[in-house]
């Protein structure tokens, strides 16, 4: 079965005082896992607006502690508990997000109706932080002003697939399909052994989704990144304010697009835009010239890879 | 001068999951001083859909430690410095929102671009919490399911108003003017005594709002809000779950009309609705028999008193 990333923009613009776009915030499907990526104020809201349904999501991954990146998160953590929630959830962030949500729920006298794990985070290399049977989630170490990462989500190599025409012809009874689709070979009635690559197809390459945000322009994450299906990578700046980069740990859209390049990922989206600028084609315009498939993230905005 | 109260109500709703109705917020303005109260989810956005001018806020008060009224108040304080705030800011609210903002701006490793100061509050009785010229504020004890106070803003009592006919007729000085507003009485050139009365007329009656929210019905408030210009009562619940008002501490829209009644105030606004009603009208049908002059608070509604 070929499966695809979904990735939904729940917000993506730098802390914008002045302004109704939202903080960043985004849900990825991959392989059925719901996953929450930052959280900035309005999230809940946001979630709704774009009708997620919350009681999917079992995983929120901060990538690190400025308030445009998690201000929503004990909306989000009391929300699911208002609703009455009974499964797991786990929050990936860096140390201290467990004493401020523990602190919060304290005064509030509140606690949660759902087991709320935390998984907390301070190595500099990376780091697998989950695995199940169909996804790695890894930390991408960043260059922000805090210590931040991004988050590399990959799938796991699936199934084989069924060559169904070559099982009909040998008459292989259904019970074995399981077996063959996890490569086992078959002996027939007749004792012939058939190999499992004559009756299978490779699986999918398994995709790939790196989040990058925030960062300076950084070297060091492309060949952890290397041939992703997607990155998201922050563009904070156009070229016009690239000396702001270095005083504020961020990017340009050519500098997102250079590390793309480099890492030759097959699509790369923009995002956290500061909300200085009026159109957000120049992202694309200053992008281009270094990489080509690139794509312009924004408030409700969807992609299927 | 006769000085009016205008408050504008950014949000009062009951912590809402399923909508898209706007958490406990509002703003009074109040001879000149203009006081954020509760702080819900979103409040930074509201304040500039309302058009609010955040560097006026100087202040803002939070009754109790449930997300619904102080989830906004990190991304307000993160916003003022965003926008190089320098005037001073304060806080009230309950033992430990020190500890929860300041812990977060650690986190964050954050500071404010202004004195940021705090008063919490821990008194079971009415407390002065700030005193100016111009105005008085003093908690209301509510009862709810945790520590909660509402608060009563009154006005000072001006000074007196200048009968200026009668002051052209005595031809008496100018420079005199601010005197006689502050109640002196006047000896003119030929020693004559002009008594204050003679020369001024009463000051505008001091007016006051009593915010409470959240609380049960809770018939000891009543002798502290007497006679108030406007009282904003929480009516969380109709009739039809008053069942629900005890073990959520919540009160229903006849509730905060006999209360109103009872305290003998001009106005009453009510707010704090659950999200499952659809038509609020039901809330002004369920409150005036117990008391005529009731108002329907709602997101961006205004009112001057």
């Amino acid at each position: 079965m070929s499966s695809n990333l979904h990735l939904t923009i729940l917000g993506c613009y730098a802390a914008a005082p002045g302004s109704y776009k939202n903080p960043t915030s985004q849900v990825l499907e991959i392989r059925n896992n719901l996953l929450l990526i930052d959280c900035g104020e309005g999230t809940q809201v946001a979630l709704r607006r774009n009708k997620i349904k919350f009681a999917r999501i079992k995983h929120i991954f901060i990538s690190h502690l400025h308030g445009d990146h998690f201000f929503g998160l004990m909306g989000v953590i009391t929300t699911f508990s208002l609703l009455k929630r009974t499964a797991p959830l786990t929050i990936y962030g860096p140390k201290g997000i467990k004493e401020l949500i523990l602190l919060q729920l304290k005064l509030t006298k509140g606690f949660t109706s759902y087991p709320l794990h935390f998984r907390e985070i301070t190595s500099k290399e990376p780091e697998v932080i989950l695995e199940n049977e169909e996804i790695t989630v890894t930390t991408i170490p960043l260059k922000h002003r805090i210590y931040t990462n991004g988050f590399y989500f990959e799938e796991k190599l699936g199934e084989r697939k069924l060559d169904i025409t070559a099982c009909l012809k040998l008459d292989i009874d259904r019970a074995y399909y399981n077996k063959i689709k996890q490569g086992g070979d078959i002996t027939l009635d007749n004792g012939t052994v058939v190999k499992n690559e004559q009756l299978t197809f490779d699986p999918s390459q398994p995709k790939s989704y790196a989040y990058c945000s925030d960062t300076a322009y950084y070297e060091e994450i492309v060949s952890q990144i290397q041939g992703a299906t997607a990155l998201y990578h922050e563009a904070t700046f156009l070229e016009s304010h690239a000396h702001l980069c270095k005083p504020t740990g961020h990017s340009t859209a050519a500098q997102a697009a250079q590390i793309a390049a480099m890492a030759g990922v097959k699509n790369l989206i923009l995002g956290h835009y500061s909300v200085r600028y009026g159109d957000l084609q120049e992202f694309i315009k200053e992008a281009t010239p270094y990489f080509e498939n690139v794509h312009l993230g924004d408030d409700g905005k969807n992609f299927t890879f």
